[in-house]
């Protein structure tokens, strides 16, 4: 049997006969570049297919027919309506395996059951209060995932990969070093917790990091390869993408200007507080958003509270503005509704400090954005480990049969 | 004429037949690859040398016999001592082609030129001063290059590539947009005026950043990939290091936390002033040193007055810390030379306020750092214009004739 090798960085095309062990990594590379060709560009016909992946329309014929055994792809139903007999065509089977994603924060545990295309199929949503004891929130998880797998007809088995979004500061094995927003949380074995129940691979990772990648795959940053994403709520945030990668940094703590004590972003949300038109007896969770109503209303004392509010945050912003130079500013986290009301002053302080002023936007994730980023890594981290015949072995890692 | 081609991510080789316009590429890549083996590991035999470049050891001899003609290759004197015949051994000619390396400052203006393997040959200094106006120092650095080009017996002809290192936010195209530390510098026309002076390759980037390449490359920070260079003295700056490559920003602006006005470390050199143990009439360049000095002897007054410097030094390294989570942070700059009364101050104020605290250490490359980096940033840019096959023909940046 004959494959054809292209020697692509020089144009040339030979046609080489192999054999034995030669033979099977030839398979193996070949069922790589079809199912990346098929994910990246959607069904296509064996025609079409054999040029995106650059091989020859027999030798595609018999690695379809193995990736259609194996469960990676799937005939389509001819599509009616066109003259003639149409031509079959194939897509990945993204329902081949699930991923979830995970969200905990101080207020919320959200989780989300995908594909291996990072479609979303169900979400789940648990309160929880930032004093709640460790234990509590774990459960809240549980109940979380439990109720999502449910939700969307998903098998334990099913999950090849959970990632988990958390506060704080993350590092680079997935271990939540500190948290500031969460009670009981510093510390909190994570990864252990939910590889225990799940019995999948799990990542752990800051959750502004996710919310960022999120903005970037399927936000409003996908235009852009160099951003800051800022978490503003009661507490700010931030996390860092250079080349369109989130900055982990050396040790994960890449994002956290939070802890600065000059702009001491944790506690940023007073200086929304004592602002005359909210009512007394406003819940503190209602504070913020009554002062940014106010404010739109053209109310002279909370239009004061916003840029004091925003003052702090484009101090912080253009410290890390001038440490990496970034196109945009995305504002996410529970205070981007009221993007309309903070953008403008947030713009006027950093054009008086910043060299060059980043463009600023709202995020159009909403507060799904950290688990959709979880996701966005968790389908990027498949790929890489499953499609990559650098890293490994397709078997190693999937609970469907190895592809030679 | 049959040429060996490794496909190496699979390692499988074949040996393939090639004719014509396949040959020629064919040539040109091998000549590339041992040209990088040479280049990356030193002298080596033509056995050793097809070996590095996985080459047959027929086409390496073809290969070597070709680049010798062109001039890229010198066979060495056989060494003498060993026994038998002693196999001839080759080098890569770095003398070949020159690099210009420029550093313009506010106080001096320093020339190097060094060969096409980054070797300093000759180093050439022009004081100046921060008032001068744009001509004379223009004129400066005219005469720092004549002067280093004479010294160094080298033909203008020769030189491939000029690198400049301004002070100053550079743009990605190399224009100075903004000059704080010399007057009358913004928007100076740099590049077209070595440009028509040279006509050869100019390209201007910032000094810090060439300076924590330097460190990188031949300095300090050669066991480290993720790094921030402070430039401390009467101005401090900044630059960041990324995976070892110094972080440009979307626009160039990265590291440039300098102007934020909570550090204002335009004028930090200030802090060092109104010290009893330093005597009236000081020159206002030696009153640092002097307060370093009082420092070192444990003087109260001068301890105070270098903490008051180390602290605000602390608040803008933290704000960039707390941004890219660097491993280390190199102390450059001329306040580098008192690194011993710096460094455990500055350690104490980064630990209570970093997350994860980056080691701290001194430069080593001394007021030449700036123009060693530029050398290194141009011998990079030139491997990468004339060595890489994708990005064009060897011919089109070199003086030399084409590698078919």
């Amino acid at each position: 049997m004959e494959f054809t090798i292209k020697i692509r960085q020089e144009g040339l095309s030979v046609t080489l006969p192999v054999t034995g062990g030669d033979l099977q990594r030839l398979r193996r590379l070949n069922a790589l570049a079809a199912l990346s060709a098929l994910r990246a560009e959607g069904p296509a016909t064996l025609t079409r297919l054999a040029e995106r992946a650059d091989l020859a329309r027999a030798t595609i014929k018999v690695v379809v027919k193995d990736l259609m055994e194996l469960g990676w792809v799937a005939q389509m139903d001819p599509s009616g309506g066109e003259k003639g007999r149409p031509a079959r065509r194939y897509r990945f089977r993204a329902e081949a395996g699930r991923v979830i994603g995970l969200d905990i924060g101080a207020h919320k545990v959200l989780a989300v059951v995908a594909d291996l295309d990072g479609n979303v199929l169900h979400t789940t949503r648990e309160p929880v209060t930032p004093e709640q004891p460790r234990a509590e929130r774990l459960a809240a998880v549980d109940r979380a995932v439990d109720a999502c797998l449910a939700g969307s007809g998903t098998a334990a088995a099913d999950v090849w990969i959970a990632v988990a979004g958390s506060t704080g500061y993350v590092d680079l094995e997935g271990r939540v070093v500190l948290s500031r927003a969460i009670r009981d949380w510093s510390s909190v074995p994570l990864t252990d917790h939910l590889g225990a129940r799940l019995r999948c691979a799990v990542l752990v990772e800051n959750d502004s990091r996710l919310a960022a990648l999120a903005e970037c795959r399927r936000g409003i940053a996908r235009d852009t390869r160099n951003l800051i994403f800022l978490h503003v709520g009661r507490r700010a945030g931030a996390a860092v993408v250079l080349d369109g990668v989130p900055l982990r940094g050396g040790g994960g703590a890449a994002g956290e200007i939070g802890v600065h004590p000059l702009f001491n972003l944790g506690h940023v949300g007073e200086l929304l507080q004592a602002v005359p038109a909210v009512e007394p007896g406003t819940p503190p969770d209602a504070v913020a958003g009554a002062v940014f109503e106010a404010a739109r209303r053209g109310d002279v004392e909370a239009r004061r509270a916003v840029l004091r509010y925003v003052k702090v945050l484009a101090l912080a912003t253009t410290a890390m503005a001038l440490t990496v130079d970034p196109d945009l500013v995305v504002l996410g986290g529970g205070f981007s509704r009221s993007a309309d009301v903070l953008i403008e002053p947030l713009r006027g302080e950093l054009e008086t400090m910043c060299l060059r002023t980043p463009e600023l936007r709202a995020s159009v994730l909403g507060d799904e954005c950290v688990a959709v980023g979880a996701v966005c890594y968790g389908v990027e981290h498949l790929s890489k480990m499953l499609f990559n015949p650098e890293i490994g072995p397709l078997s190693a890692a999937s609970p469907l049969p190895i592809m030679v």
